[in-house]
């Protein structure tokens, strides 16, 4: 009998409770899963950072916490989490992901706003650029970022993609450290943010590396809010450096009514839904991560508590 | 010396002249190119239907007429047109028709149009489907249909397509024949229309066909304005059937700005942009079949006259 502890907001309970043991099922696991426990008999946390969990100290036989989400940032400082916590990655997060980011691109590419807004009567024909013209350039090659970034060489587009450390990925030119982060920003037309939150990543978007983009240049970011500097993206955006702004992710949630993004004629909002988990394939994520983990193998996507991500 | 005769509207020849003089010297040609020619001196014939020539009897040593365009509805039954046909395959009209099908299929997986609409300060996350969770349907497995569906599919989108013979793609589950045509329909929540047009696929989205499609379906037309019935089509959006169209191609082009398409609010018209001919890329493609026959071997995309395309 394996102890697993759902530790979420109680909306989360009635959305993943089925799917949860529908998954311990075809894992062939032999599950308890409830929202309470006595601590020290679980054996495994799935967890959210709005849960009733905030102090880890007295789950003293659990083996591992499994997040809910691909973002760890508000849990990974936890001073009383000493156990392994493993982030999500599921495939329908990254299947929602690369859709996101490959709609938002082709449509910037095709101007597609324009078709939409302008059914006016007007034969205006303009032939929108070819993919192959236009560099992306994705800051992040984590799960996310590398699917989004094959997806988008799949559709014909020159791909750059730019990680912390030294990162192979097929299809896309791949850059790391400061050197190749000047070289990814100076030559890519659209930008997409997928870069965890840390305290090495706040504000890497600043007025100085968005002067190094082209002209004309868009930015996506699907990523996380603190990435960029809101100010100096508003001040390029009014300067004309920056054709565009699509964020999908903000310091506040909900944004504001009255923040100035609402009202920006070259920003468009999206209320953070570039990517959600999908309670089915996010239970299958965590029923087999278990699985290894009572074969005796190490949790799959691991944090590395240093680095914060 | 090959004598090759540009026959296309005066603004075509300013569009065309250069890069088809580097596309024949690249390829090692010794061409004479010129919008006039004696008749009987004429090799080959850069043709496109708006142009001066509309009678190829004189024409009498002319080895091939090689079409600017994909369609070839307007030339291939005229009767003084002896010569083989060879329709346009130019890889920047195929990129851009994958571009416009993969952006317009993505926006309305996505709904983008609330998106870009939607800017007014409301914060209502909804999740939209996963592409696998959305079939789209393609009609015409040519070359850009064919390109088109494989690109879907690389998206997670799974695609069927359907064409008049059998053909095998891979990544599309290929149908054909009338009861192939009837499943592609039944099943498909995108439908793109892909197909040339003959006296058989006008009208082919009747409203008996357009009813087989399931309740909400999206059609995208960027093949040819006759190939739906647009009282049907119409009649569809209006009873809900159909949640939207999106139209690229139509009886008369431009669409007088009178035409319901314009204010309907389930339609989305563009004028005729999805794809075309881009003057680098079809100038090497014809320079590439001519110096193909020079070398004694046929023509590559000669039409086929009996199907009309």
């Amino acid at each position: 009998m394996i102890r697993v502890l759902f530790s979420a907001r109680p909306d989360r309970w009635d959305e993943y409770e089925a799917p949860l043991r529908r998954a311990f099922a075809a894992e062939g696991l032999d599950v308890d899963l409830a929202t309470s426990h006595p601590p020290e008999t679980v054996d495994y946390i799935v967890f959210a950072p709005n849960g009733p969990v905030t102090d880890f100290t007295p789950y003293t036989a659990c083996k591992g916490v499994l997040g809910l989400w691909a973002g760890v940032e508000t849990v990974v400082g936890n001073p009383t989490l000493t156990q392994p916590l493993a982030r999500m990655v599921d495939t329908g997060l990254t299947e929602g992901m690369v859709q996101w980011v490959a709609g938002h691109v082709l449509r910037h590419l095709l101007n597609l706003d324009a078709d939409i807004k302008g059914q006016d009567g007007r034969w205006t024909p303009r032939l929108p650029p070819l993919a192959r013209e236009r560099q992306v350039g994705i800051l992040g090659l984590g799960a996310l970022g590398a699917a989004s970034g094959q997806a988008l060489a799949g559709l014909g587009f020159p791909v750059a993609g730019w990680s912390r450390r030294e990162k192979a990925v097929p299809g896309i030119t791949c850059h790391h450290g400061a050197e190749g982060l000047s070289e990814v920003l100076s030559t890519s037309h659209f930008l997409v943010l997928l870069l965890p939150q840390t305290p090495a990543t706040e504000n890497l978007l600043d007025a100085e590396r968005i002067a190094l983009l082209p002209e004309g240049a868009v930015i996506l970011n699907p990523g996380r809010g603190p990435l960029i500097d809101d100010a100096a993206l508003l001040a390029a955006l009014d300067s004309g450096h920056l054709a565009h702004a699509t964020l999908d992710v903000f310091r506040t949630e909900p944004l504001p009514p009255d923040h100035p993004f609402w009202a920006h004629p070259k920003v468009t909002v999206t209320p953070h839904i570039a990517s959600e988990t999908r309670s089915d394939t996010a239970a299958q994520t965590i029923a087999a991560n278990i699985a290894r983990s009572e074969a005796g193998q190490p949790l799959l996507h691991l944090v590395d508590r240093a680095a914060g991500y």
